[in-house]
């Protein structure tokens, strides 16, 4: 019972044996009362929670709260890889448009194609919605960027703004600790200095 | 829900909020399955599991397997804090004797006394069993430390061998990247050569 505990946990990314135990052995003799509580909350969410019909992020209603939201304009349209990233992008507060998520990059080799990642969905939205912006926010990896060359391809079809977030070096960052990819992207993509 | 679900993984010891999220998204996207085996091993490790009531040890067992395995010495007592020491222990397959786990150390200003540490039961243990050596393994600390000391004190009273295991410089460590204390322990516990 410990035991399948333990690979129960181990199953969790970045959760090693180790830690596991740790878990465990915490739950067992400190708080018995917090295990019981994770493992309802575990059902309640693995057999609740679905992706929500218009944008594809995980959400308990049909709808997500960002979709359902009328403040938010549906001109813009963000695409993103993953629910977290979404989390991410709301934490800024800059961001009032609806989001899209793929779910994943296109990895062919995987058998993740333009169906997997729901290309199809989007572009449909493109076809019956007023989008005059769309954002594309897949990271800057190799397949992040292939994913998003792939989608402006499709919308470019499309009387729509396509447009990639900045990359260059984070905020606070210091040029000295930058990798060399980043101080590429950060001159390649310069802007003129308004002072 | 996912935020409950969140919520519920912050309590493990070491998870925060960021690591908590890639939990909920790893086994809502990719491994639903996976979270509702781990609720089911929680449930019954949190219901089923108990100490052993030997060595006090978590075990599914009234008895666990070391106390009830007839081929391990009850002459040798390794008193050690946690269960995680036993298996810690165990692993090294040098020591054929039995064990008793604390649960922790003393501690008077949190309100963990003998009582609570089940030294009644450690030394109702000595008077009845044919115990000859005890081997003080709590953590080189100073709360494992003054717990090592109030048993040995206690202990003195029995004809037993008592004993501390030995603190010193690890294997495959380097003198250069010792912390003092360890350093000084090496050395005050010196031994003669044998070659």
């Amino acid at each position: 019972m410990i035991e399948s505990l333990n690979e129960a946990f181990c199953t969790l990314p970045g959760v090693g044996k180790k830690t596991a135990q740790r878990f465990v052995y915490h739950l067992l003799e400190r708080n018995r009362e917090g295990g019981l509580n994770l493992a309802k909350a575990l059902v309640d969410a693995m057999e609740h929670v679905k992706h929500c019909s218009s944008c594809r992020t995980l959400s308990e209603k049909d709808i997500c709260n960002i979709c359902a939201n009328n403040n938010r304009t549906n001109t813009q349209l963000c695409i993103v890889e993953t629910p977290t990233d979404i989390h991410a992008i709301e934490q800024s507060s800059v961001y009032k448009g609806k989001y899209f998520v793929l779910s994943g990059y296109l990895s062919p080799i995987d058998g993740i194609g333009a169906a997997e990642l729901g290309l199809d969905e989007l572009e449909q939205k493109l076809h019956q919605q007023d989008v005059e912006e769309i954002i594309l926010a897949t990271n800057a990896t190799i397949e992040g960027e292939v994913t998003a060359h792939y989608i402006s391809n499709m919308a470019k079809h499309f009387d729509v703004r396509i447009t990639r977030i900045a990359h260059g070096l984070p905020i606070g960052g210091e040029l000295e600790y930058a990798d060399i990819n980043t101080i590429a992207h950060a001159l390649s993509g310069r802007k003129d200095y308004g002072g």
